[in-house]
């Protein structure tokens, strides 16, 4: 659909307002504040259920039907001038981590909230209409797989799988969908989407680096995670000379120092993080003889993620040979990578253009909602800067100017994408 | 002292009883027995005084005198010919690791007892008395410092510092020695000794890889040990470009194998192993804000521990100011190296050579209670094979033709150190 050259005209002044966005923000941001100025709102909790709640109040208020599906994503629809099209959405999740912040999934739902209300202030309606997302357990803190809502929506795994899924206390998410209020007996109902973007927060430094306020996301890299483990020899570390040795932990050195060398061989957009190692037996004066590591790869693309998962496999069989000792990878979680829409995103590029706003492209390194709406929608997302690239920690913080304009590049694409219905339409 | 030359040809002949001493070696196992065949038996327990309780039954079964000193240190002393002459003394312990094997400690003092029987046997006298030492808690898996007993016998650190440590429980060493009646209201009792013998398991391969069965220990290498902690930068491990991060597990790992490049440099006596290690925070898809580790170097003269340790330090400064984060190197256990008696040394080859026995120099890679006495006597050790190198485990194993071969070499260095009384002196 294409906007009404009669509206462009109209809509081209047409702004969000940042400081209702930020207040908000912080609104919201009460509902499981900490000490330290972050956020603790795990997934189906009753502080989850405070902040859907807020969010249901606030659609409602602007005549919104809200829905529910069975997975307990929520969904606020303003009516569009042809209700037989298929919404153009936004979203996002309002669940964090253990120690999370203000921003992440939080700004993506209240970035598409303030765009309806600047539309109701405006008196604008659009030709498809809009939606407002809120995926159910984004973060995976609670309960795993993480993007569940999301992942449940595009047939990524099923909604039984996804419901039976319990957290540490033995709680499933069909029986914590239930005591926050949120269990739908409707049936599952996925729906066509015309459009999907996602305002986020980078997590990362490079809008920052680059002094730079709109991301322009080209997709999500791909991601393969492995386990490794490097099977030595343990031994006493006062008798045993080095040549006599088996030391996992020198194999599993080498190979962290290969992971790094095979994701800059893949530049600019290659990963490679050794994250997680445990060592046994862990003692100051044994030799390891066992150690276990996690591996991370990332590529834009995959032959080149193909490429890396080649590397790794003949680093480790490598390092195995070298050292005489056994070296086992085992592949845990595939990713492929996730290109968006190239009219969406130059739909966002456009919106920050005609702002004036600096912008560049962007990756996405890390998982989002979007990266599995794409699998069913043409799909695109808008990266404001995050300070120091940090997120998923309560010091995450952002600036409310790259927030306001950030919402303002989604309210264009929106517009863009939804059409404007002339004013005699309406 | 010398042996007389009447009795000379009278000892070449003379041999302890293999079976009986491997019979003890069983029989003391089955204090502590563990069902995969190990011993755990702790420093001060119940089982270490039943253990202890033996040990005094079969001393005095062979008429010893047996002193307790007041860190619970046992001495079971067969009279010499002279008993002005301070004892030629051997020995060493009787508590093992949580997971320990039959031979590591205990073969010693019972080596030192099969000595005693084959003399009462032979009815030999020596001229300088004889004693066999059991040291307090020589392993510190309950109790730290290791080497308590021996520890506080040559003054190493003060015996009111080793009572007063305490275990998980909060049991104080005073208190556990009272608890299994080992506690001595005698004031302590260090004497002097005129020469001290320590036969012992290797602890590692070299002996069994040269299919040799005596061991002529030169010295133990001196240790240093550090903690040394990487302080880099959290941050996601998707959105975080690799030109980006200060990965602290990536420093790490570098540092790894400059520790290893370390001790290759100082063959054959150079060790340097990192055996304990932590990241955080630990996550799959986090890149490691901290990396904590330890480093053990081992040299055999100060000189070349002297270089190791400046080559540790140059190499966490390099890696610092090349990753652009912080290296703290601290150090916090200095053992100098420790050469033993070169008289003593050239008996035990003397022995190993009279006995027909295939015989090699070594350096004791590990801590020993022979390691403190040779600060405060003339001091040698007699390393035997163990199998695959392995103790501190419970498949710890030693075929008992080589602990017999070991004890023989015992027995002659012993009688060489102490003289052997003319017939007519008895």
């Amino acid at each position: 659909m294409q906007v009404q050259e009669s509206t462009r005209y109209a809509c081209a002044d047409l702004r969000t307002n940042g400081a209702r966005l930020w207040d908000s923000l912080m609104r919201l941001a009460r509902i499981g504040a900490t000490e330290k100025g972050g956020v603790c709102r795990l997934a189906l909790t009753p502080l989850d259920r405070d902040a859907r709640d807020l969010f249901v109040a606030w659609a409602k208020a602007l005549g919104c039907t809200v829905r529910v599906d069975a997975i307990g994503n929520l969904f606020a629809r303003r009516a569009g001038l042809r209700d037989d099209l298929p919404p153009v959405m936004t979203g996002s999740h309002l669940d964090t981590q253990p120690t999370g912040g203000k921003f992440d999934g939080n700004y993506g739902v209240l970035a598409g909230l303030e765009v309806l209300r600047t539309l109701d202030e405006a008196n604008l309606r659009t030709v498809a209409p809009l939606e407002v997302a809120v995926w159910t357990n984004e973060e995976g803190s609670r309960f795993v797989p993480v993007m569940m809502g999301s992942g449940v929506f595009v047939g990524a795994f099923s909604l039984g799988h996804a419901l039976e899924q319990r957290d540490r206390d033995g709680i499933s998410v069909s029986e914590a969908l239930s005591q926050i209020g949120y269990a739908s007996d409707a049936p599952f109902w996925p729906h066509r989407v015309g459009a999907y973007f996602e305002a986020h927060i980078e997590q990362g430094p490079v809008l920052e680096a680059n002094a730079t306020t709109i991301g322009v996301v080209q997709g999500a890299l791909g991601q393969r995670w492995y386990d490794v483990t490097v099977h030595g020899m343990e031994a006493h570390a006062g008798p045993t000379p080095m040549d006599a040795r088996r030391d996992a932990l020198l194999v599993a050195a080498a190979l962290i120092a290969e992971v790094n060398r095979i994701a800059r061989e893949h530049a600019p957009h290659g990963r490679g993080t050794v994250g997680w190692l445990d060592v046994h037996p862990n003692s100051r004066n044994v030799i390891p003889g066992r150690v276990t590591f996690t591996v991370d790869l990332r590529a834009a693309d995959d032959d080149a993620l193909s490429a890396m998962d080649a590397a790794l496999r003949a680093a480790c069989a490598a390092a195995a040979t070298q050292a005489g000792i056994g070296v086992d990878v085992e592949q845990v979680v595939y990713f492929p990578p996730q290109p968006f829409d190239p009219k969406l995103v130059d739909a966002v590029r456009d919106g920050a253009r005609a702002l004036g706003l600096t912008a560049m492209d962007i990756v996405s390194g890390a998982g989002h909602d979007a990266v599995y709406l794409a699998r069913v929608a043409p799909t695109a997302m808008i990266f404001v800067p995050c300070k120091d690239g940090i997120s998923h920690n309560e010091i995450e913080d952002a600036r409310p100017e790259h927030l306001e304009a950030g919402c303002n590049v989604l309210l264009r694409a929106m517009l863009a994408a939804a059409g404007v219905a002339a004013e005699g339409d309406a």
